[in-house]
């Protein structure tokens, strides 16, 4: 993709998210985004399906994060190790720059239920992409499914952890501590 | 609630899981279902708010189950104990005589996306009140979400083992083994 293409869907995204938080996202038109990144409605839909996909076409990128480090973690990584490299690529995804646009997408998505829906919907659509990821490297079932969905439960109590107000903790060391925290509640005394 | 009620409200779900396996979910109305059930559209809609929620009102039972289970654990269980506690609560609302009627309920959403995404989001909701019933016990965050979230973990896939056909063991033991294995997969030698 050309630098200027790239340009012109950041241009809508930060227009997309400035409107959300200062009008509404209910109150917000495909056309006011276009209009406030100075690029016709064809344009925005060149980019985007519909305008709530502004805020959730990252997700395509944050899947290829997680299955590509599933996929090329060492051959004989046990399950665990395999989340843990998956953990990586989130953080490799969720850099440093990427928090305060993360932290306004959520504070948009907290206020409204059918974008939560949304947002629920895909993550479980991840956790079904890497435990294929997970059988494909040979990990059987249930344990695939168990790591694929230990995995989005550890991402979903990081991820909130790091966009909190206040969190300056990289996105990496919050996904390490809380995959260490999922260890001690799971291997309690009273294992059956 | 009496007798009569029950009979009639069990009547009404037997006759939709009917309709809706033979002649699907998408065509089946409230209509077709009260009149197979020989009552009024009206009495369905006593018992029913829509034709999607015949197949969902027993959530709230399990949410119950599965709530009080966590209330009632021993003040000083782990927050494991405690799950298992919460799972063994699933397993009195999952008996055997309910495995049918489950699976059939399972080949309808299976069926439908619209139906999957409505299942899913009802989990989410389980998930979250899992994790206040253990705040409420004193269980601090983020052990708390990380515990419930494993609950649900365990609970999706020891229900779809369940419910697949020929499975014949009791639902109590399918959770067993399967919160052993999330034990198992959680705490690999690579935890860090």
């Amino acid at each position: 993709m050309a630098r200027w293409r790239s340009d012109t869907r950041e241009r809508l995204q930060a227009a997309a998210l400035h409107l959300y938080l200062s009008r509404g996202y209910d109150e917000t038109t495909a056309a006011d985004i276009a209009e406030a990144a100075e690029v016709t409605e064809r344009t925005f839909f060149r980019h985007f399906a519909d305008k709530r996909e502004v805020l959730f076409d990252g997700r395509e990128f944050l899947t290829t994060a997680f299955v590509d480090r599933v996929a090329s973690a060492p051959s004989d990584a046990e399950p665990l190790a395999i989340i843990a490299s998956a953990l990586d690529g989130a953080a490799a995804f969720f850099a440093p720059e990427r928090r305060e646009w993360s932290r306004s997408r959520q504070r948009i998505i907290d206020a409204n239920p059918a974008l939560q829906e949304r947002e629920l919907l895909k993550l479980a659509g991840l956790a079904v992409e890497i435990a294929e990821a997970l059988r494909t490297r040979g990990v059987e079932e249930p344990a695939a499914t168990l790591s694929a969905q230990s995995c989005l439960t550890v991402f979903g109590v990081a991820f909130a952890a790091w966009v909190a107000d206040g969190e300056t903790r990289p996105f990496g060391d919050i996904a390490r501590a809380t995959l260490h925290e999922l260890t001690r509640v799971t291997a309690g005394p009273d294992a059956r």
